[in-house]
């Protein structure tokens, strides 16, 4: 966890839709999960809530995408280590800067041109190995949702496929 | 559509392979789309060609990757806003400046080492869920074809795997 | 390859795990590669390693995943250019430059700060398609492997799906 300071975790995971397919030749899972981070940039391990939907999947050899529904927003896989996020905060404002006025996009009346960008370095997606029903990960790799404009509730989508 | 003065999309999309699998066990379609971009750097919304793809393929849940076949272009998924579009040009264009003389890669006779960092960048796929026969997505997600080095016809490949 | 002068790549691929599913349904193989790169920031070409187990796997048509398990490390696509992979050295370490005291990270006793920024830029993942039996290429693409925190064996995932 981020020690952000927001609600927590277990309220924020509303399934927005669920679908599971127990076709006999190839199984899936689908989930939408909703998070909602009070500060405009922060990160929050979702790592077992993904764990959980493998879990319900029944999956045991497949993929798993988790993927930003949001165009402000990332998913990626790093270390859960407070002081590495605050070097990614800093970084990313140098990178791209929030200084409104800096970007095109905000003459639409939106204030959030440097979270399209930031949001580019940090990825969109990441695709995990399902094996033996479990996220086959490395021994510190952790999923998290990356917020670059919070302050309202947004999705991620978990879709497992395989066997 | 980001107003980049090409040629009309339809007219690009001359597919190089098709392959579709009926097997009953699993479906899958690979295709090999074409683009052509006139100018160096651009952006094109491929979303329409993508999801024709998906209703062509059957497919009712499964993955859809979509891939840049070269290695100096992206396929990326934000927002269709120009102004966001200038803004990822003159940003892209900071993070790694065109100038030749930058870049040892150069001394093969190419003039395009930036592209090869700004595809870095934007990355090069994006795999997307496919939920009840179509693109699981957000409320602003599309797809993109970000090239860095046009003038050329390039290929993106779209390959959807489900049941 | 990168002429990297380490050592021969032959010698560092120890399976740590391998599996591989005969399921008339759906087949999966996933493999755990290991690489051990004697330089702290350096790419290695392991493109001929996947396309090995894809041709064991037996999948004609399916997806390729290929993952870093470290989160100091990348998988990446791109050019098989010693300029270019100096290049990306360069400009890698103007993004994200080494120097330990500039990441709260290394105040847990890391000096690999900059290697959780470096691979951010690079990637952890692509996702290939498989065709015909065979990873659905451009003319130039490659997968490396991309270490930023070096001298000790790292591992690399390689899950096949498909029919």
């Amino acid at each position: 966890m981020t020690g952000s300071g927001t609600a927590p975790r277990e309220g924020d995971n509303r399934p927005r839709s669920a679908r599971t397919s127990y076709n006999p030749q190839m199984k899936s899972l689908t989930r939408h999960l909703e998070y909602r981070i009070e500060k405009r940039m922060e990160f929050r391990n979702i790592t077992h809530d993904v764990e959980a939907l493998v879990r319900e999947s029944g999956i045991r050899e497949g993929l798993c995408l988790v993927n930003a529904m949001h165009i402000t927003a990332s998913v990626f896989i790093n270390d859960d280590e407070p002081g590495l996020h605050e070097d990614y905060k800093r970084w990313l404002e140098e990178l791209a800067p929030h200084d409104p006025s800096r970007y095109r996009h905000n003459r639409t009346g939106e204030d959030n041109g440097d979270a399209h960008h930031k949001r580019q370095i940090m990825g969109r997606e990441v695709v995990v190995a399902v094996t033996d029903g479990k996220l086959d990960f490395g021994p510190w790799e952790q999923i998290f949702y990356g917020e670059f404009d919070g302050r309202r509730p947004k999705r991620v989508l978990v879709k497992i496929i395989g066997e």
